[in-house]
């Protein structure tokens, strides 16, 4: 009885935030860009101010952190120092700085009545951003989601919720200097899951799309219960295949680079198919530059034949994003083999091809339908920041709207304005 | 426990048609320009050709349906003409003659590190519509899926299901003429109800986008119960606010083509808001002109007061979307109160502001928040063809991926090209 009296506490909380939001988002919506750009500016100004205040706080989700026994990688997720708080205030001037997407024309055209068309770029509204320990997220997520004119529900991690409290104080802070209403970006004070529950139901109409940011269980769970469309991707299983026409310098750097360079990332790669063609010549070599590197390298058969001492692959291999130093690898019947085993492991978020025949490279680009592909580049480009979008919000591997990275950009809608001078329909 | 048999035959049968979409849509979305083109023109040659066998099959449906007592719009609706049928080829050949959207670059850019990124159009994948009785959707919407590189499975109503599947024969023959897989267009061969459940679930991932063509209680259905994204609107409840600054004769030709051109379309307006400051010149014309025409008027008291004997509006009318000729008549204090009833009562279709003042218009066109804002011109131009898009399978009112009028452009995805020189990341 007491806990259907809390979750009902939580629900009516979760309607408030949500109406509040959607209140918030109006003015939001004809905001000006210099008056976003204003309180983007006096939020890193905050943040840097309360610097001490902002470490004392994480200081304190440390210490519970380490009483309940969490795991190292964890740690260092929720930690900050004086640099991760002055790096964090430093994305908010980067973001701050951006051009403001809404009202941009996306696209105009005439008809032969004289009908003026224009398709402009609008918020989409009220995003849900649902993340994890690093509280980073809080002032990643708040800031694109100003800058595109959208208000923002937060919900991080109970681990985390000192640090994201104290920087959510600078982010409204930040809103109040601007006259920028409070509500704009809110954070979900309680830990309660069922807070997260009522998120996913979109709270009656109140939040427009969902952005899950964490690891896989988190995206499963929003993926298949939410009720409003989700910006996400449930896992980055990237593939690196070296064509025949390769050059092996190349590909050697590339490879140990899509790999090795951070092994954590949603863009590193964890499968390496290599063209039977070249396998007397090329497989030796890739395969001692990973080694070298450290990485632990899972074979077929064929690839064991020819480097003897591999760990056997399964097909478990095939189907596993390891988030870590092993790879696994297989040769492939050239370039039809490559996108044979990409159709049927890939996850679609990011893919590359290394090659200098050309054919080979359109018909990858044609024939992969993954949301990133990249010919003679690593797959650890995969971020917005390094597609020039200033940031995201995450990667999408949906079909609809947000595809790739989610930058300010792919936070807006859009809507037609017709400009006529009397017309009626014939 | 027969009806437990046959939902379960549904489901394997359904289940049978989603592998096969597919199937079929990989090919598809590789298919050349040419190919499509091709396949589009045999269909309406096709089409003309088995006149006889349409209007054949459609007098089996009208006879049913005459036996069933339906309404007479219901008839109108379901009937085929030697005309309508050449209207459906027309309408196929013109989507035909359409820009191919698969393969355009949308966007592209370099990076500072020498990566050049292109943003380019791809299929959505695989199409369900479900439809009621107008056998020419069945047309319509095989040929813009195809255009778009989809494929589609098409669910029509059970009372055309004879001249829809007349009609389909055509497209596949179509399709085999150009050598393009006959999967690519396929039509659900029962009447059952639990055929549509079992597309709203995507079929266990085939289906990646539903559009529902009909009535306000398929399409809360459909936007209900559907796992997969929609698009569509629920209902066009569109306004026309006229201005102090309206010029008068243009204000009463756009009011009366806006409500009285089609009725029964969604486009048409279903309330005029009135500016209070010209209350006393402009209302009693523009009331008397819409009465000339025809239409019912439903008035505020405030109007009741200027024109006697109008019926009383109640609240009730606001939220009414008539598809008749009917409309409801209230003033409002200036453009401010104009976009306070629209945003209580719209449903983000398309409204009109008819005025000279260029900031009304501005402000018109920067806070109502619906898919299609028009200035001085009917609202019965919410409509693919006539913003050019040479036909639409419908208009979305959601804020993701298709909004407005939904045409072949809309009908896709994109990916990510990166093209490289080796490059690595730092």
């Amino acid at each position: 009885m007491l806990d259907d009296a809390r979750k009902k506490e939580i629900q009516e909380l979760m309607a408030v935030i949500g109406r509040q939001a959607r209140a918030a988002s109006r003015p939001l919506a004809m905001a000006s860009a210099e008056r976003k750009h204003a309180a983007l500016v006096s939020m890193a100004s905050t943040i840097v101010a309360r610097k001490d205040e902002i470490l004392a706080a994480n200081a304190l989700d440390l210490e519970n952190a380490r009483e309940t026994g969490v795991a190292a990688s964890f740690l260092d997720r929720l930690t900050l120092s004086e640099n991760r708080v002055l790096d964090m205030a430093n994305a908010i001037r980067a973001i701050a700085e951006l051009p403001d997407p809404v009202g941009d024309i996306i696209a105009e055209w005439d008809r032969p009545n004289g009908l003026h068309i224009e398709r402009v770029r609008t918020p989409l509204g009220v995003i849900g951003v649902i993340y994890e320990s690093r509280p980073n997220v809080t002032a990643d997520a708040g800031a694109l989601c100003l800058k595109a004119g959208n208000a923002v529900i937060l919900r991080g991690g109970s681990d985390s919720l000192h640090s994201s409290q104290a920087i959510h104080a600078c982010l409204v802070q930040g809103l109040k200097d601007a006259g920028l209403p409070e509500h704009a970006i809110q954070m979900v004070p309680v830990a309660d899951r069922s807070a997260v529950g009522a998120m996913l139901t979109g709270l009656g109409g109140s939040i427009d799309v969902i952005v899950p940011r964490g690891g896989k269980s988190l995206v499963a769970r929003v993926q298949n219960e939410a009720r409003v469309p989700v910006f996400a991707h449930l896992e980055g299983l990237c593939h690196v295949y070296v064509d025949a026409s390769a050059d092996l310098d190349m590909a050697r750097k590339i490879i140990v680079n899509a790999k090795m360079r951070r092994t954590g990332v949603c863009g590193s790669a964890e499968t390496l198919l290599i063209d039977r063609k070249v396998a007397s010549t090329f497989v030796a070599p890739l395969i001692a530059a990973l080694r070298d590197a450290g990485c632990e390298v899972r074979a077929s058969e064929d690839i064991r034949a020819i480097v003897p001492g591999l760990i056997a692959a399964t097909e478990e291999d095939w189907a596993t994003e390891y988030l870590d130093a092993i790879i696994s690898v297989t040769l492939v019947d050239g370039i039809a083999g490559a996108i044979d085993h990409i159709s049927t492991w890939s996850s679609s978020h990011t893919e590359a091809v290394i090659a200098e025949d050309p054919a080979v490279v359109e018909r990858f680009f044609a024939e992969v339908d993954s949301a990133i592909l990249l010919h003679n580049a690593s797959t650890q480009f995969a971020d917005g920041g390094e597609f020039g979008m200033g940031g995201e919000i995450g990667i999408a591997t949906g079909k609809m709207h947000a595809r790739g990275p989610v930058g300010v950009e792919q936070l807006t809608s859009f809507k037609y304005r017709v400009r006529g001078t009397g017309q009626v329909r014939p």
